[in-house]
């Protein structure tokens, strides 16, 4: 198999991935840097996550713009996760999801901060980003063109993670495993944030525990535990046999 | 397929989703305006929409009553369907649930407001209908009668939700895929809402950003992205095959 | 099928639902009066809920007392089912559960009561019932004598359903159906009210609203409408064909 | 069948048990200590739980060496597995878990205490561990080393359970089936004590109570029942058999 259909491969399974765990639903897409050159993206065509497969994944350039001519629909948002992928290239893979756990830190800017060990990657700066502040009070909130997605990226700056009023968040990752472990955990963390909360005063982790986390090689094998399995749950394992 | 056979099978789809995706328990009914005569809607006999199939959706003038006589149970409820697609000719399409996440806005009479940008098309106002204040403190709050059903009418006005004490919410759309994916969303923006209510000051979404959303067609393909993906889960998708 | 067997069969069903739908877990019983001797009554020997068929199913006399020598394990909780039984004339089916939505109730003694039109014939009053106040603070919690049973009979009163601390919750029915509706209802009743206790003023039924429902008659084809549905669901609606 | 294997087949069957009852998730273990040698104890390699078979079984020293050279990755918490098991000879299965249930208490550490009967076992106190205390602010959390495993041992104490801030908690049991059937109530406990805590003055069981719950038999018929029922649910029922 090439680099370049593993992938593909690969792409398809996290999308499985992220909607057999709940982090995305009939919406949600997620951007991988195309394997041989780093100007390229890929990214599913406009279509429910759950209903993603290999043949779906086309490439971009990092303006948004397919490489070879698609008749198919193709998500207005691409424009934003190549503005990312411009923006840093120390990031490889690029997540947008509405996980409704998270949504509540966005409509009352509510800190998000890591509370379990697992997120401790996130950082400890989660910025949150209004349409409204560049853009105005009369948008339909979503991020379809390239100016709103550049917008999006400066508000990001060099963190892991930006929280989108009504909207969700988008999340970024060294590899695209590191952007679905990280995507996996964060409603987790964010139920128990919400949940503690209700109990009086919350220990997040520190900066120095926060910095030890980051260091864990993100394509260890404790780290790529779950990735296997939650293949396996979601029933597209076969698209990672050699 | 005639267009009243195609309607009938994406009634019984809409029924089937709606109980697939929590919105419908063993109770629940949604109607559509017939395809050809804007007198008449279309709508389950009294049945578990869990059970509906295409054969179960009879005819019925505005005011209620069945257009060819048939011996089945009817809902009591079908007088409401009719009373407020008789008030508001912009309507195609009426649903009725008892959510539970939406339940405890009419039981405290807590504003339902869109904080999310898939609800964005729910408008800024929802009105909150007591049975009491009509019809006395002794009814059993069901809306059984056209009467009943044309004051529940009145409350609504011009909005596209009703609330109802103890009882859920009726939502409206211009079009069958409209109201289910309205219904689909109403729920996690409510419980979006109440998390965030927890947390401080709610950023909900302004009324231009509502007038954008509205602006969007209910029938592009963005909107109607749920409903293959949906009709797959309720294992129905046999029903809109040519 | 003699009304013997029948009433077997539905005590089966009604095992069998009532896991189905998340009222009884790997614990949980329920009782029928015999249809043709109001002094005995049927439930299953001591056995998870979800592995009870009709064979399982025994009869006693009010005492608790197995009519036919078994060498099969027996609940302990048989005898508050004999005792309430005993105490009722009206009712015909009792069932325990420790249903988590309404263990919280129990625990800080809140008040719970009917918010959602379904569980208006729950009454407007829920007695709550502690172990200690009848025999002191160093029981296992469980009910499991003839005394114990006799003292909760008598907190439950002329009431329908009677809180435990710790320990769940006991409801009564004047059917079958008419106990395992409830049962399902007041679970989404209890999230309903939690949720809204945090939004403000709460519009419970009122005492007439209540009155309404209970004239409704548990045999109804409205009020039975779950029934069907939750035995499919559950898969063993065969145990129901003539 | 070997008490050996039988044993081995036991704790394969725990681990899909935790998994299916959402104690587990993609991480989790538990140990077992050897039934022919105190000194000694049983836990899979390092494997999500949901994958676990009787062959990924291996045996342990107490100061968490495998008693067999095994080529295959062993999870870095089999240390604190040893620790525990080497402080409490009364002790002979330890379960790690990060139930989502449970975080919350460990992140604002407040008080975890028995509410529902199913867990007055438990008893009435639950220390809470922070590895900051002992170890400093920089670490990953994980309880890696020996050293770590012993500190954990000592803040336990004699307990049974003891949370670890943003980790989870560790239970312990005097059997396989005692940590299993205490685990899987521990959530529903923490859910049932924080809805009761929004709604005022809690009654927890009391010291008699627990005391009462303690002295029965873990392997009784009644403490057993969930264990069937839960194997047979998590399809592994078969290496029960004899």
């Amino acid at each position: 198999m090439t680099a370049l259909q593993r992938a593909k491969n690969e792409l398809a399974v996290a999308n499985r991935i992220l909607v057999r765990q709940g982090v995305f639903d009939e919406d949600g897409h997620i951007s991988l840097r195309h394997p041989d050159d780093p100007n390229r993206y890929m990214m599913s065509r406009a279509l429910s996550p759950a209903f993603v497969a290999p043949d779906d994944i086309l490439e971009f350039t990092l303006d948004g713009n397919p490489v070879a001519p698609d008749a198919r629909a193709l998500w207005v948002e691409r424009f934003m996760h190549g503005a990312i992928l411009a923006a840093r290239p120390d990031i490889h893979a690029v997540l947008y999801a509405r996980s409704e756990d998270l949504l509540p830190f966005g409509v009352a800017q509510s800190a998000l901060r890591p509370v379990i060990a697992s997120v401790g990657d996130m950082g400890t700066r989660v910025p949150a980003w209004d349409i409204a502040d560049s853009f105005g009070g009369s948008t339909d909130l979503s991020v379809s063109t390239l100016e709103r997605g550049r917008d999006l990226a400066r508000c990001l700056g060099s963190d892991r993670i930006v929280l989108m009023r009504g909207m969700g968040f988008v999340a970024t990752g060294r590899s695209l495993n590191d952007v679905v472990r990280l995507s996996v955990y964060l409603p987790r963390n964010a139920r128990t944030l919400a949940a503690a909360t209700g109990f009086g005063k919350i220990a997040a982790l520190s900066a120095g525990e926060t910095k030890a986390r980051l260091a864990i090689d993100p394509e260890s094998s404790a780290m790529r535990r779950g990735w296997d399995y939650w293949a396996r749950q979601a029933g597209c394992a076969h698209w990672l046999a050699d």
